[in-house]
């Protein structure tokens, strides 16, 4: 799914790019430092906005020593860890009063009061973990005389753990402080996913992890974990090992075994992140041919198979078995009710050189039009998912191919153009996703991520209904320049505007910007504090705790 | 330095990106695996490539147990901490035997020679650290009868161990091999610079040394440190402590104390770096302002002080003073004989506005010319400078603006239409560096390496005796996108690009560029199995051991 012969993205991108560029050298001049004053980071205020966020001017202190988070709701043990974790991150050594600073002297005084509890009332659990539906809605009142957080199911209170953590800040006296505050929060839209790409290049359990954690610091709630592609097959399958065992870089380094894809999804759920697979077919499948023979149509030149490999076979008898059994293992490795099946950039050009796809297309009297060819795949394989009891989600040009698709559908738009996509999608009354323009693989010299929190996944020609059919949208940082030494900088905290797009009240058309700069400036230097490796978003300045 | 007020620049980086954008496209369609398949990583290939290579088909095993360095020339501190340096990097534990893959299985087996010593003879010594003049040649033959490596000076064996260190790799078995080579060597250019901008962003020491270590990998022989700027003012100056106590984005934890500048300059030395300081002067000063009240020039609205502040006042007779004691102090710190004085994009707006610098102007007979005022400033600067008995380099913009300078003066090239400018600068008889096309902190969608690699700083309309005068170039990473949380895989490889072009010879005609990227694949992957994250710079791919 990376934007291929697409043309007219390069002159997008050229347009693009003479803005930012020219932009940037305007904020390179002399006048740098005055415009960077300009630039003041804000304290203890939360990313993404909350929907309702009401700070007062007074200033609590918390009891460093007797602080504790006091459950007064239900039993749940994703709450008991989020607790252990958050009093990690509060209260962290790698958190010190802010030094002596001349710039930015504060002023502010704590009060008399003394924070020392806040309590946690969740009146339901975790369900065993997050899902789709999950209630991530929550308030959190702090108050002179008491915080109380409060939420339907764990996960809103897990989100509003975050909140509070993000509320807390130093002084320059070593307090810690937090604004007396009103928040009622929930998320704008249900699916806010971040997808990496392991196939490119696959990156080290570790990495994901740092992700995911910044993912939590952000309220995503979904990993779109592309794991495979032409280029490898690092996730190692029971049933059929040779996928991995051909088919990765090093099936010996180079993999995810099943414990490893076990500890990522246990890690993405104590943080309410769903973990929602990709397995990319029946084009982007190179990879599954070495460890998978007979699957993927081999490409005649001259009357002879040349060597090269096309799309998976749809005209071979073995083809639909072999999915059936590996997607039953996929259904049972992810807990998740949706698998990402792709069905994007499927090339014909294979096909229509290869003799058993010219018999099997005769039989079926599709006469010369693959996509009908590429439509039953599509129909066999959603037929494989819907009996394993899944949902599923698509790229868009399934639809873009007509293939008939079960009303539950997903459908991912991603190329450009995604106005008139999404109001033909949602038209046809599937839900949708909007990836268009959060391709954060593509990168240019300076401040990019205004443009990423401008696009709206609601700006488009539609009914009210058809706005409800969208929900939500993913930051996608494809793999081809990508792995474990940039991954993180790459990713944060540009994806941390898709973020709060996705989150927080659509933008009025009076938000200054300005503000949001100042707020994006706090938001970057906590996450560096809290051990991301978050870059920088803006121009020249620095945060209290460098990396 | 930064590409301020350059229009043109908008046009040129269209027209690249266009390029490289459409092109990147290209490389991520379906076909990528197969064209991923043609980047084949060398095996135990040098970087940069040696004046003359003559690899042979023998090799030879190292024994790893009883394997050691021995010097058989002059004794010299610099070889000893190299000799233990480079035991660590050849057997390090993180560089296993490259485990199993079925893509690449190696079909090399070494032979019955064993190896297990490097004689090293250099003749004479380091003289107390790197310098201008230092001679970095030497040879380096491996036999199957032993192996020895001479130099002149103790830096040039620096350069070989480092090379000798890229020609062992290791088989499928473990073994550790080196093929039987012959290798001549010295740098094209004597001037290799990298650029470092620790005042848009201050860089933590750590990563300071990460980066003087990746620059050793790639034979840099120059940290350009461009220590201060408008926006802060980190160093710390014993004689004027308040220039970093109130310029210093914070005084504590954002300086440069003379204990880190000194451990800097050490780490670099032992690598055979020179560490040469910038001090930019009389514009980017702001930061100045605030620890050496009345330096820059008060600005002028409407008859009276606005309150901003522009380039140092040479007005003043305080000025001069300030400068010579300031300079001293940096003369003593840093002991190699050039300080880079800056000198670029020199503001004549506020000047023009200050009543003091008005009647100067007139007492001094410049009219309305203010170029006339520049030239009089970098003089006298120019003048403290030689008294002190230092070299001096400046921008461009000192000779542009017809500034009489020493006949020694080295002047860095760093504007578009560097053909031109270079040609002129070695017309006048003074040395040059070229910096234009090396401004890695402006990054685009792709590989953009090759580009860098491509442009070479003699391709220039001029003599022999004008090409003499260059004396190489840098790659420059200025700070307004960069941090410690992005610093090194934004650099790396991408600098390496520059690297080979400043030490190796000027390509051919006939040079594959497929043979670099191949050579390239396998350096990038060295340099993150030593611990530098250096960024993918070709596209889909993987290293044995990732970071």
């Amino acid at each position: 799914m990376t934007l291929k012969r697409e043309v007219i993205c390069c002159l997008f991108f050229i347009l693009i790019a003479t803005i930012l560029f020219c932009n940037a050298h305007y904020i390179t001049s002399n006048g740098e430092r005055l415009e960077n004053v300009a630039i003041s980071k804000t304290q203890g205020q939360p990313w993404p906005m909350p929907q309702s966020y009401k700070p007062s001017g007074i200033v609590l202190n918390l009891d460093v020593v007797n602080f504790q988070f006091i459950n007064v709701g239900v039993n749940c043990e994703f709450l008991t860890d989020a607790f252990k974790r958050y009093s990690k991150i509060i209260f962290a050594s790698n958190s010190p009063a802010r030094p002596l600073n001349f710039q930015q002297e504060s002023k502010i005084k704590s009060s008399d009061s003394v924070l020392n509890t806040l309590l946690v009332n969740s009146k339901t659990g975790g369900h065993g973990g997050p899902s789709f539906e999950m209630d991530e809605s929550y308030t959190l009142s702090i108050t002179p005389t008491g915080a109380l957080l409060s939420s339907n199911e764990t996960w809103g209170a897990i989100r509003g753990l975050e909140t509070f953590s993000q509320l807390v800040y130093r002084l320059n006296t070593g307090e810690f402080v937090v604004n007396a505050t009103d928040i009622i929060d929930f998320p704008r839209f249900k699916h806010r996913g971040v997808l990496l790409d392991t196939s490119r290049h696959y990156l080290k359990k570790e990495y994901i992890f740092q992700n995911i954690e910044a993912m939590a610091q952000n309220k995503f709630n979904v990993f779109h974990w592309h794991i495979v592609d032409d280029q490898s097959f690092p996730y190692y399958s029971s049933s059929f090992p040779d996928l991995s065992g051909k088919g990765a870089y090093n099936p010996r380094t180079h993999v995810y075994t099943p414990e490893d894809v076990n500890d990522i999804i246990q890690f993405a759920k104590y943080r309410g992140i769903r973990v929602m697979v990709e397995f990319d077919s029946p084009g982007h499948t190179l990879s599954w041919g070495n460890g998978q023979p007979g699957l993927l149509t081999e490409c005649y030149s001259g009357g002879q198979f040349n060597g090269n490999y096309g799309p998976i076979n749809p005209a071979l008898n073995t083809t639909f078995p072999f999915l059936k059994q590996f997607f039953a293992e996929v259904a049972q490795v992810f807990p998740d009710h949706y698998i990402f099946l792709g069905g994007d950039e499927v090339d014909f050009s294979c096909w229509k050189t290869n003799p058993i796809i010219t018999a099997f297309m005769q039989k079926m009297g599709y006469g010369t039009d693959y996509s009908k060819l590429e439509e039953y795949y599509m129909q066999q394989l959603l037929d494989i998912i819907s009996s394993l009891n899944k949902g599923y989600m698509i790229w868009q040009e399934v639809i873009d191919n007509s293939a008939k698709v079960a009303a539950d559908t997903v459908v991912d738009v991603w190329k450009g153009g995604w106005e008139d996509e999404m109001a033909k999608v949602t038209a046809m009354g599937l839900k949708t996703l909007l990836s268009s323009c959060w391709y954060l693989d593509y990168i240019s010299y300076g401040s990019d991520w205004e443009r990423y929190y401008q696009c709206d996944p609601h700006k488009f020609n539609g009914t009210d209904a058809q706005k409800n059919l969208v929900l939500g949208g993913e930051a996608a940082l494809w793999g081809e320049f990508v792995d474990d030494t940039n991954v993180t900088p790459r990713l944060w905290p540009r994806a941390s505007a898709v973020a709060e797009r996705l989150w927080s009240p659509a933008m009025s058309d009076k938000l200054e910007l300005k503000a949001v700069e100042n707020r994006m400036a706090e938001h970057r230097c906590r996450m560096v504090r809290r051990g991301i490796p978050a870059e920088e978003p803006l121009g020249p300045g620095y945060c209290d705790i460098e990396f």
